[in-house]
């Protein structure tokens, strides 16, 4: 066996702990729901986060590397996040996974181009499935339509998560010494660009569901 | 389409809210775990209930009947059992994993002989993967070496666990007027047999990783 692509190697841990805090925190938000039927809801969107966590761990071992070895450097980089945005309501909790999700996703197209045949199928391959997006969106519009004052605190809100996930997005590229920043180069992309998509993408989302950038 | 057989979707109700519930607290007492790789497994475990919550209710929806209304009347009895068995670390995280594992996989497979075919078969689906009660047994028997003192305060522990459950089943056969008394009646079996097959298994269980009854 050649030697591990090191920058495959540190992303997947990244995405991969960036998976198991995911489901830690959507776990815990499920109990803002308002009835059982969203809880389980979000529920299964945090248990799919583990599915993910195990499809990029089991490759990080076949590669000979240990998934804890892999995700040290970026946890005290993505704990931040978290601790930053828990969310206060129900609302908040679809908003924040509606927006979390759309980054990542926007994350993790950007960069699989910077990777080779099977690690670039396993990166498309933990993109989230689109039916969360789907009920995160009608959760934030039944909330506004229920109290259209929701529509600003919710506009607020998500301008609050995209700004700590870029400032995230900061604290990991200075975490991994270059390794992300050289996929990027591979894929014929910088951070700069990926900043501007996600932003970009990130407006599109949100008049989508009738918030304000 | 025939009436819904009434004790299947008793049944399926209560063992889809169980697995609800069994997500929840397993997401929550991961949090515990002393490193990533241990955080991760529970965390998987905890997504497991999921997929399993999904083909309860999944059948219980081609039954006509809406998940929320099956789960309904088991909402109080089972929420009671995880409100008192609050692990305090690691160790009696695992542990309350190792036990309920096996007084509910005990419980669905004296019931599902109640059932006819396809409703037995997704019964026994639910049952739990052995991997998961050797991964707990692994972590015990870990905490019983590391401080051989650990083995009387695990033991009580299982022994609460395990009155709670029993007592759980009391109020869980309260709630639903009849219905699963019904269905160990079609499976040749009482209440009062199945707790005493759960608890001669669960002391069984208890000897394999070096507790007390």
């Amino acid at each position: 066996m050649s030697a591990p692509d090191s920058a495959a190697v540190g992303l997947f841990g990244l995405v991969a702990y960036g998976e198991l805090l995911a489901f830690d925190r959507l776990a815990a938000d499920a109990r803002l729901a308002p009835d059982l039927r969203r809880r389980a809801a979000l529920s299964e969107l945090a248990a799919g986060e583990m599915a993910h966590y195990r499809w990029l761990t089991d490759r990080l071992t076949a590669l000979g590397v240990t998934p804890e070895e892999a995700m040290a450097p970026y946890v005290e980089a993505l704990r931040a996040y978290h601790d930053s945005t828990e969310p206060r309501d129900w609302a908040e909790a679809v908003t924040k996974a509606y927006v979390g999700d759309a980054i990542t996703d926007g994350f993790l197209r950007g960069i699989a181009d910077g990777l080779a045949g099977p690690d670039r199928a396993l990166l498309l391959d933990v993109l989230h499935d689109s039916r969360y997006a789907e009920f995160a969106a009608t959760e934030i519009r039944a909330a506004i339509g229920a109290d259209p004052r929701t529509a600003g605190r919710l506009s607020m809100w998500a301008r609050r998560l995209l700004g700590e996930a870029l400032s995230q997005a900061g604290r990991v590229a200075a975490a991994d010494r270059g390794a992300l920043a050289a996929l990027l180069g591979r894929a014929g992309d910088d951070v700069p660009g990926v900043l501007r998509r996600l932003t970009e993408a990130h407006a599109t989302r949100m008049s989508a569901v009738g918030l304000n950038n």
